[in-house]
């Protein structure tokens, strides 16, 4: 096989990053070929930061027509990257989506569908999963070392966004442009990573999302999510782009210890015996099982945008096993879309949630929207060093 | 004046304590004279134990009438602290009362009422109050320092009790002999120094409490609050007793950074401007506030009982300030009975909840209760190293 050649469709902020890390040759056995974007000042970016001979198309159809290309990378804004998978798909081209997978699951499972029936390689770039510090939590859980899970906490408060962020594009943190805030972007990865260390998705959700609290915007900037999981274990999820500076701070506690990661830093508390065991046999009142603190010096890697689009194009050429595979998704976007839902309804809800409530509760988010940006202006950013 | 002749009421774990430490002369300025317990063998075991000439009282009333105590520490089971207290300052007697100041607002609104009334001085066992740590947190608050407060997190689940410990009497984590469990006990110091720090009291508190789910007990031993203050800063407080090795972190975000208390020490993450004027001006889009990692080298000491006890004596001799108003008791009280109110009638609290709505809630717990303990066995714990 040949190099995979590889088309970007969406020259925005994460666009234009995949494009001059293709360009550039920063991944084995594939080649750019082709870009598609409607936004003239976009392709004629596209025209003047390239060597390659890169196609351009202004139209989809066009580009998915005509182009050649045996893959596609898709980053569209959200709501439009099921639609484009499918037809991708339907013209028998691998895909790899920017997340979130989509902005209500209705869709995204359709896209599911698409995908499986397709047989082609469908990924999505959750690079997290490529950060070495998540890896080694997810061993430590699905080996086993830190027991049966009780507890979950994740602060995610290290994502500060100042106004000028949501003011450079139109489309930026409204229902009808992006369907969401901070839960469908900067803390989606968050909630990626913690049912996939954890291989725990919630059962139910009690969640406050706070419209605008600390920016001129008419979604969520600030949220805590309270949740429920199948073996009784309880989980906090507190996330906002109004702090600086913020924290991170992931904290999963079992029968055998605990596990924090904070400051990119690792450390395990580990029990030598269960404490299940200690609490049935201890006769002293007070005291505690022995523990010993496990520092794991393994390295934290942000940015590795490239790690997922090389597994994406390793699995294309040799079959090789996805890390962030497309179907999957959908799960941080189901935990999101019921926190959402949770917080409209001002009740407990049950997952997985009625996918045509959370679409018609969003319609009508949209619908109803009197919210008008006063300084939009229109401009690509340059994401170096964000997630 | 002499020295303050004091009494003390209750022999358990607390007041053992409180008997020897001033039997043994650590609190300058007052003298231990008379104890009262209804138990034998505790009282045995304070003849057994204490150096001076100390009456002994097995009733209440005599104790109150005959021993002719200028003051009185009250180390009973929490339910009779009012009760208890009002007969105090009915006869002219200066009071301290351990923690909790009662389990229902009802009859801690009527004790504080007898307080002020009586003039005498009032103190509650509130000794987290004395650690230099958390003094300094609330100095960084109150001298504005931290500005406006976004957001209050505590994790406390460093307070870790085995099965032996509940059944080590048998009114222990009861509804009718204790009235709550984590929250009334281990927790309600961090509940005191949480609103004493910041100065903020919730204005409505979502909970859920779950009860036994590490124990066999008829109380809640594991509990999630999220709580929201007038100001729109939104806060979480976690505990549980069956987590080993548990966490102790304390956060809170404000428009110039955010301080962190962990592992017993203080850092303040100071931004050198306001993030609201930051926010409003930046128009780099990804972008934060300058700020600067502060370790402010303040030492924490727990267990500080006795400077709680010489603070009250000496606001008897001299007329100085109490660290704890036994009058602020209810603040850090009525928190927990609004976490236990959300959590039973799965809603949303107002503060200041109705007290007779709660005392009622509360007399239900107890009238329905069907559980019986198993293996109670009616022995005083060492409580050295504990809060």
């Amino acid at each position: 096989m040949g190099l995979v050649k590889v088309g970007v469709i969406g020259i925005g902020n994460m666009g234009s990053s995949h494009v001059q890390m293709l360009d550039q040759g920063q991944i084995k056995g594939a080649t750019l070929t082709a870009i598609c974007s409607s936004n003239a000042s976009r392709t004629e970016w596209v025209k003047n930061n390239t060597q390659g001979n890169v196609q351009i198309f202004q139209d989809e159809e066009t580009f998915f027509n005509e182009s050649g290309i045996d893959a596609v990378l898709i980053a569209t804004p959200h709501y439009s990257h099921p639609e484009l998978a499918k037809k991708a798909f339907a013209k028998g081209i691998h895909v790899l989506i920017e997340k979130p997978a989509g902005v209500y699951t209705k869709d995204v499972l359709e896209m599911n569908e698409a995908a499986k029936s397709s047989g082609k390689v469908f990924g999505i770039m959750y690079n997290q999963r490529a950060n070495p510090l998540y890896q080694k939590v997810r061993d430590l859980i699905h080996s086993g070392e830190l027991g049966d899970i009780k507890r979950i906490n994740w602060i995610v408060t290290d994502i500060y966004r100042p106004q000028s962020y949501y003011d450079s594009s139109k489309w930026r943190a409204t229902w009808q442009g992006e369907g969401g805030g901070v839960l469908l972007n900067q803390a989606l990865h968050h909630l990626d990573i913690c049912q996939w260390t954890t291989g725990f998705l919630p059962k139910s959700i009690r969640a406050m999302c706070r419209i605008g609290k600390f920016h001129d915007i008419e979604v969520e900037d600030d949220v805590t999510a309270f949740m429920e999981y199948e073996n009784g274990a309880t989980g906090v999820f507190i996330t906002s782009t109004g702090e600086a500076p913020g924290s991170n701070r992931f904290e999963v506690a079992g029968d055998r210890g605990k596990i924090i990661v904070e400051n990119e830093e690792l450390t395990f508390y580990r029990l030598t015996q269960s404490e299940r065991e200690f609490n049935a046999s201890y006769t002293g009142g007070f005291g505690l099982p022995e523990w010993q603190k496990v520092v794991i010096p393994v390295k934290s890697e942000n940015a590795n945008h490239s790690m997922i689009v090389q597994n994406w194009i390793d699995s294309i050429v040799t079959g090789s096993s996805l890390l962030a595979p497309g179907t999957e998704g959908i799960k941080a976007l189901e935990i999101s879309n019921a926190i959402y839902l949770s917080s409209w309804l001002n009740e407990i809800v049950e997952l997985p949630i009625d996918p045509d409530l959370y679409y018609e509760k969003l319609q009508e988010k949209i619908n109803t929207s009197t919210y008008r940006k006063k300084h939009v202006r229109n401009i690509t950013l340059d994401v170096h060093g964000t997630h």
